[in-house]
């Protein structure tokens, strides 16, 4: 058995990668921007693999896990989703073999996670390895938020998915700061703290994002409201409706756990505070080696 | 006094031009793309109208008044918003002379209206000559309604605006179309019945659109949901997300007025049974006509 893994955390734009060992110690990482778009189809995934391992020095023998867009259906190989009544904890039993003849025997891909409640359908692609990584930590009860382009709020119980929200908060700010009627007020700081506070309190109200989000440009067209704060005010927005969202469930002084990139957890550590929640962050690196600690047979 | 008028609804996109009598018979009428982006600047104003009314065949005396992106900062001529204690039956004594030397003296510009209710802001540009259309024709109270790229939601007394909500539901639709996570799957028909249903559905639960936009794309890639019917589905999100927060202050059975394109109004007057309103159409054509009447001096 190998006494190492090199875990790929591989995205639509990133990829980031670990090499550990079974201690759960990283000896390695790097990441690059060879992700599911530009490595550019099917079977140019090998040749995007076998350069991560000579730029890491990772020996032909090591097996490869990974996890996100690589297993969907634009990815390497399309894995289907695992139902949510699998335990998190379980994942490692649920890894599929890739197929591909170069690379077979040797390297595996995390399944993603469908969650049903009724007819509200959610899904999951790489987050649940962070997910696994979290439950490795203890931390297997409670609120998980992993803020980013589609942000995920998962609630656990003894690493069993509870439910599961997605929103698609980083990729509404891009799409709104890219083009259209809000864009050319949007080149301000995003995390101006006064900004974004106006965007939470307005967002506690509960009015349809299409609506607020007008309102950011009628306060800079009817010269009410500073257009360098708009793009904090559209975060504050963005990222207040998950809260509101979320506080429509948790009860007041309730304990979230961030994990995400120290400037975005602590974005989401203010908005706890501003819907009186508490909030706890971890480190995603952390948490990614933590997981594949849990891929050694 | 003129016996005729020529009235030009310039928007961002494209303009529309009625050449009116003195009771409202439109006389001739002319739409092209010539909008306040494809005019291309300040100075060249003086010249696309110039070219509109070589087109039509208005003659040189015939006054000219202009409603929407027009007066606005990236115009021919900024014209100040409008308080909304003004009443909309007041604008005609309210337009704006414009200063183009070369223009002034036959041309004016209708302004625009701002609406304040604590630190809610809101504006319109271009809707307000509608609001006055609809008053003449006798809709001095109750919801108006005016779909689009920024949907408009009036509550007029005795022809006083009294709210004034703007949804970003066209332009959102525009941009989620266009690139991002959910355009592959929003090239079925934004009409299709059941698919626009199940947004209405969804809307009503008052979920953050971030959330259950995701849920489209979800569903589809969980292959619970067909990819043909995600537009509509979008559509129905989004419309609804109108209706769902005019439902918190709209008793059962209350009647809106729509002031829409006929494939619009139809799609607003489903929502609206949706969501247990009655609903009156109204033809914009003949509602800026109406409009335009009122500026005979």
């Amino acid at each position: 058995m190998s006494q190492q893994i090199l875990a790929v955390d591989w995205g639509t734009s990133n990829r980031r990668a670990y090499l550990i060992d079974q201690q759960g110690n990283c000896l390695a990482e790097h990441e690059d921007g060879l992700g599911m778009l530009a490595v550019g189809g099917r079977e140019r995934f090998g040749a995007a693999l076998a350069l991560l391992c000579q730029t890491m020095g990772v020996a032909d023998h090591v097996p490869v896990v990974m996890s996100g867009m690589v297993g969907s259906a634009s990815g390497w190989q399309e894995v289907d989703y695992l139902d949510s009544a699998v335990p998190v904890q379980h994942l490692p039993a649920h890894l599929a073999a890739l197929n591909d003849p170069a690379w077979a025997g040797r390297c595996h891909i995390v399944p993603g996670y469908r969650y049903r409640s009724g007819a509200t359908i959610d899904v999951m692609r790489g987050e649940e390895t962070q997910l696994l990584g979290a439950v490795a930590l203890g931390h297997r009860d409670g609120w998980l938020v992993l803020p980013g382009t589609h942000s995920k709020w998962v609630l656990l119980r003894d690493g069993l998915i509870q439910t599961l929200s997605t929103y698609m908060t980083g990729e509404l700010f891009a799409m709104l700061s890219a083009g259209g009627t809000l864009s050319a007020m949007m080149q301000g700081d995003a995390a101006d703290a006064e900004g974004y506070a106006l965007g939470l309190t307005q967002a506690a109200r509960g009015e349809p994002l299409s609506n607020t989000l007008f309102r950011v440009r009628a306060g800079v067209v009817a010269k009410s409201a500073p257009a360098q704060q708009a793009a904090a005010v559209v975060s504050g927005l963005l990222i207040g409706a998950e809260f509101a969202a979320a506080a429509r469930t948790l009860a007041p002084g309730a304990a979230i756990t961030v994990i995400g990139s120290p400037a975005l957890a602590q974005r989401y550590a203010r908005a706890a505070d501003h819907f009186d929640l508490s909030c706890n962050v971890l480190d995603p690196h952390r948490v990614y080696c933590a997981a594949a600690r849990q891929f050694f047979a």
